[in-house]
């Protein structure tokens, strides 16, 4: 091909350009191979060449495909795999055979068709594990309808709550990343092939019908937008970087639970590493990674994304190879968070008695406390809330936990706060200061009672059933057009 | 409500962070009205409240809004807006009354909902320049469905293409930017109140209720989830800078080609800037800004993914009011990019003799020359392209342009490369070296040959018209609700 | 100026460019002028313009500088400020005297010397708030150089340390984070004056006269280098962004600190959030504003980065204006990170007794017990790392805290693990056991013993007090410039 | 090490967290060793270990080393190198002796120290081909001094220039990124060795010592500072993708002058792709690769940043992991850049006449015209503006190119705007209209005229020598420290 140019590349472009490129070989060259196959059938059926022809190119590449990329001629002379690979087939067949396969189409169709290919399996393969763990979190979640802890805002206890009811609240935003990441794939599977360089081709060739037999849901409608754009590597990207983000949230709650001072859980010693001087040491370090993993997915998109910003809308190298680049390493760090995330879930020691003990002691009942005093005894919330915030800071004040808080103790703040005497039985106190009762009375849509929770996870697990239907659907199609296309080429 | 704090916040908290939230003030007070008002009915249809409470409620509010955010104690004492309100609020009905408002809520689930309804807002109305701007390059398109130009990948000549496939390609990009943007939309319009504090409440509220009367399509179902996710905001400023991604790219297109050397466009003056020293100077100054602006949209995403990071999953102030901050200049910035492209687009002067000249003489034909080799002396084409290569590099020695090929340059070229002589007719060479009919020839599906070209409009005028009617449903939705909004708080 | 263009801007142009470019309009106003005096003073020192010129020219500068900017006439038409100030220039001396300022200079140089300027000035008052809060540290380390805590690795009790150490360490960082912003001063410090539009000029003009009038230090030698470049942007803004990773992570740890959990210290009422419904909330606010300020930071970094990557090595306006506007925002951001820091700090309430009792209990202690079992009985490293993990296990097993070890259970676990006995006296065992005296052995340099840590302090504050000189050398340089300039201007 | 947690690491977490880090196994060794030979030497010295352990450990290892790191026993069950290679040296020493190397050390100060020692080595094999690079520009620059060409403001011809002063400017650019990568050496070269886990040690060990026997040029203070901080790798991060930024710009501006409609440069074919259908094409890939790679360095520097982000302030997986870990990409991509940009400036053809016609025709020359009419006829500045800019308006109407343009013209466009009649003789306009006489008048400081040209290629070449010593001192410096460190193990 590079008659024109009359020189091989130079050897630095070899060493920092087309070396790099071979970390993929054998996936690469089989997916080529089944466009070879699909565009030399296409061939076929349209009469651009003959059935012989494409016999001849059949039976040679898969020749080829069964010697393996290994024993093609990898002088770095030539360009890239494809022209390696053409060389092979022309080597083989003669050039009248060899030479027509490429009709019809270019290298940029075919390298933005491999490619789409290439994320499209890589996708399917990132959602198992993702989906697998969204059932964990959920069966913990269940597991912990029941279990109380203390929840927080601001990092402070805030009101009582329950381990199910904030492993189902990360689970629902998971899913709405996974839904992010599903609607991106409509966009992802659409055939390229045979926008040729950009401007399409004058040979009747039928798109529709490669697309089909590649798997594709269609295609990519405008030639020159097929080889120009990658912009479903961003949207991949972000959604993927979102859920990084979510599951670094949740690593960090961990994290936090599982020190000293928390204590209020433990990771599985499988997940923990030592010290090599300090003999008591139990790092919980899955979570450190996991938490880091975010960033470098955020640093994936910001780089695929400046990559592309300002490139011209036409074919070009920084678009078609070096704006994809960060999505393989980003699905591998992604998998990675995603993985270590689920054992270290799996594998957690809760003590569930701390937490309700903490729950109980560390004033997170006060609201319910407020909310008594406006349902019970008719106060404005307002008047209710500087009432108990009296109390507390007067226990506060003795050392007292919150569940030392007596009837008399609100009788004489509410003195103190509005002049007017309020009395509260100690049943009444007792029952607004038990986070078990509390919890129990949290009936409004999606509040972490039991049944509310349970309804959460409900709703969770539909979805999940719902995406595990989609992607078998999708994987069931992949299947479906791999046979057909064997089916087309044995015919041919 | 700092009676446990007992003392005002620092000055330098409220010149450093309640101060500056005070840019969208009368936004925020509007919104706060609509949603004291559906949560004050929302009390009182479910018994909470007393109708004569939620009347008092109502009444005060009324006259509070008509007086508007100016006529609020801006004393920096209190912490935000909610509590200078509230405090107003009671000044103005006694504690009785309005200390009653915030039952069944918190600030924490009100301010979630007002950010959504502020996003929401904001969001509309920044789709309509988008709408509008993928009309005119439509438009456009349109227009230019025969203007010929040399097409190109890398930058070189590489085949002949049209205006109109050129600008129809990228309309189809900022569609599928534009399905991204809209497909954020129902998992933003969902209302988070009644989530209190994160964990729910024990007043027996109707989420729902409140839900449809702000206009929301439901709730988000868990009370934690409601307030400690923003990642609705993400998926905004992801697609937002994805679409600046794509228009960064023709605008990048556009400053080329109003280069001296392109000369093949011109920007109208109204857009041009002049220089205070050069006389001769017209300068595409809105290209510059367009493509600049991607750069801040893709820093306003980094910014807020990175503010999310590793945050405990919980209310808290970096994700309920520092993750959100960068939405609103990025939205003003995209807005600007979206319009500075629409005016520019509209204004160019477009050379077209000068275009065409280009396509026939820069040998962009030169495929169309090796395909015709291939159609009609039934060579193959790794074949036909070496003989054209062959030719191209000897017309390049000669200082001839591509026009000036001749079938018996074609033959020589052919002897070299194959040893066969090859006879072309000079009409077959000139048809394939005459950009006009080449591009006749390209009815492969998306290529750019007129009808195929228009057919590509028409695809892209569907999904705008789809779009469109998309947009005019949401804001119908919202005016009805606002509508029931007004008509249930006059009936109470 | 447009008279080649012969129409006004585009209103959206004015919307959308020209006006959102006048928050800063005073700043650049009284800038402007001070570059104006300067280039007029150095024209009739080298004879360009006559004194009776610059004369004329000067008073009518200092006129239109004591009516200010307001009065100005804010017709949008002219593109920018300078349009606008020449014009009233001209209006009030008339074109031979008004018309003539301009000589030897355009906009694109004197728009690079304005933003260095307005960037030297904004960076210097950065600088004042940054070594208060490294003196505020450094006298809370101080003040804690024998404050016992826990210290922590993998988030896990490791070994004791004391508050003032790590307070000094993270005094160091903040120290390299200074170091890399003040490194960034000589080259922001350079004037561009006189590169014109970027080819320099034929007029016999005194670009290092200018530049000493300016206060700078030198002069950006190449001309093309000095309009098209903001590479000091990318510079600043990278030393901020790490400076915020820094306060983040203090931020972090305090946030921790500052929990129920923990409960080692608090953040003064001052700086605490109260919550509308909880009564008992005292919520750290500040730390999670700072914490978030470092996400921004980074944000502004990519955003600068972002725009000017693969621009044209010229003078635009995506360089010139766009690429240096993510600097304002992100040093008010990193002010308030500052400040809210050095306040947080500064108000803290240290627990020294729990931290004293946790250092004891939580077996960070136990390397020390491995050690003495290195020093004092000669076991291998290794071996006595194992004894101690041993001991510390069956502790936890029986529930025991660290300081209930006892020399019998270590000579136990020396049996088992080595078969050895292993004979500690209960002195040796208490010694090692006791935070205090085990971190009074911390003698290598740098650790965490009260000399050592004293010895840091006093680093540090040598290099604060070198900061202070450096930044205060700078600051005089620039009144005695501003003098010069004004006896300059007199002068003539 | 794992006594305390009893299992060994999960499947998952050794092949997603310990698996991966085997990458640089044999530089991690290597450096490893050195590590430990100089930690070894410095016990004896310090009498903490005897001679005779000292000279046994220093035999076992330079044993291991000679075997190699494939030797050591991969068992994943260890959690690291450090673990793996010391179980080894026990089983060949026995633990009496392999089990005293980790005396007054830890893994986590270890790791700190390996790291800076591969970052410092690779941060200076990356320097050379950067200083070559700049070589490379400079000697085209001083062959260019005399190419006169359009210089640009906008993309739009502004004035003449020269290809000479163009690539000083960039070489100039490329100097302040290299000193600012420079600076970031002396806080990189420091050593963490000693810190231990991070609260130092007991043991008197001599921390200066191993620095100087690593090459290090002293250590990193604080003990916890050491183990918590790797802000030096952001710092070369920021650095790099500073560079990066201006070899993008280089790039792009080489893009455009190798198109077709430039056509002032071509590259050389070593580095040019060809098309695969294309027969014409001779695309400048190396120069999209070198834009593209601008956008992975500023995602890298993103992703790091993002990674330390809100750590807590000590050691910990996320850290010291997880935050460098961009770095090696990073620079291999850098140095990509670098050397791609060598290769491509260095094979540029320069058409020089084409260039040279261009700066007569484009009007680029009109500013002088008017700068005459200023030094000639004493007109005001702006009053010459407007004239110049009159006569090139009619030129462009009647279709004219710049140096059409006559006195006569001139003379027209000056009663027409000022009412005056202003002649100027032929030769005057000739003069001005002529770019090689405007460029020899362009004697201001750094202006394009030759002369000043080369005086910037004076300043770029001694900042180029003076990098040069800078680097060749540090080398030397290691290799001195590597031969003490030799001979110091040799003596024990």
């Amino acid at each position: 091909m590079r008659e024109r140019l009359g020189v091989p590349l130079a050897p630095e472009v070899v060493e920092y350009i087309v070396r790099p490129r071979s970390d993929h070989l054998d996936r690469d060259f089989r997916l080529m191979m089944l466009i070879n196959r699909a565009h030399a059938i296409m061939l076929a059926r349209q009469d651009i060449l003959t059935r012989q022809t494409v016999r001849t190119l059949l039976n040679a590449l898969g020749e080829l495909e069964a010697e393996g990329v290994e024993s093609l001629d990898r002088d770095p002379g030539p360009e890239d795999l494809y022209s390696t690979m053409e060389r092979a087939l022309i080597r083989r067949v003669g050039a009248d055979a060899g030479g027509r396969l490429h009709t019809g189409r270019s290298r940029n169709d075919l390298g933005s068709t491999l490619t789409r290919m290439a994320v499209r399996e890589r996708f399917l393969s990132f959602l198992d594990p993702l989906l697998e763990l969204r059932e964990v979190i959920l069966e913990h979640a269940q597991e912990h309808v029941e279990t109380v802890m203390p929840g927080y805002t601001h990092l402070q206890p805030a009101q009582p709550t329950t381990l199910g009811h904030y492993l189902v609240s990360v689970a629902l935003a998971t899913q709405r990343d996974s839904d992010r990441l599903l609607e991106a794939y409509p966009r992802l599977n659409l055939s390229p092939l045979g926008a040729c360089a950009f401007a399409g081709t004058g040979f009747p060739i039928d798109r529709q019908l490669t697309a089909d037999l590649l798997g594709f849901d269609g295609i990519v409608e405008s030639t020159t937008d097929a080889v120009a754009s990658r912009d479903y590597v961003n949207e991949v990207l972000a959604a993927v970087a979102g859920l990084g983000v979510t599951l670094s949230r949740l690593a960090q709650d961990l994290y936090l639970w599982c020190s000293d001072e928390w204590g209020t859980m433990e990771v599985a010693s499988e997940v923990a590493f030592s010290s090599s001087i300090m003999p008591q040491k139990k790092n919980p370090g899955t979570l450190e990674h996991i938490k880091a993993k975010a960033g470098h997915l955020i640093g994936a998109l910001t780089s695929s994304l400046t990559v592309q910003k300002g490139l011209n809308f036409m074919h070009c190298r920084d678009m078609s190879l070096e704006s994809v680049d960060p999505l393989w390493d980003a699905l591998t760090q992604g998998e990675a968070m995603i993985v270590l995330t689920r054992i270290t879930v799996a594998g957690l020691e809760v003590n569930k008695e701390l937490m309700l003990r903490r729950a109980a002691e560390d004033f997170c009942t006060a609201t319910e406390l407020a909310d008594i005093l406006v349902r019970e005894k008719g106060l404005p919330f307002r008047t209710s809330h500087s009432i108990v915030g009296n109390a507390v800071a007067s226990a506060l004040e003795q050392g007292l936990r919150a569940n030392a808080i007596t009837a008399e103790m609100i009788g004489r703040a509410a003195v103190e706060v509005s002049g007017q005497l309020i009395t509260l039985t100690p049943d009444q106190v007792d029952r607004a200061l038990d986070p078990v009762q509390n919890l129990a009375g949290k009936r409004a849509s999606g509040s972490p009672s039991a049944p509310e929770t349970e309804r959460l996870i409900g709703l969770a697990s539909a979805s999940l059933s719902h995406h595990r239907d989609t992607l078998n659907g999708w994987r069931q199609r992949q299947e479906r057009a791999a046979e057909g296309l064997n089916r087309a080429a044995q015919l041919n």
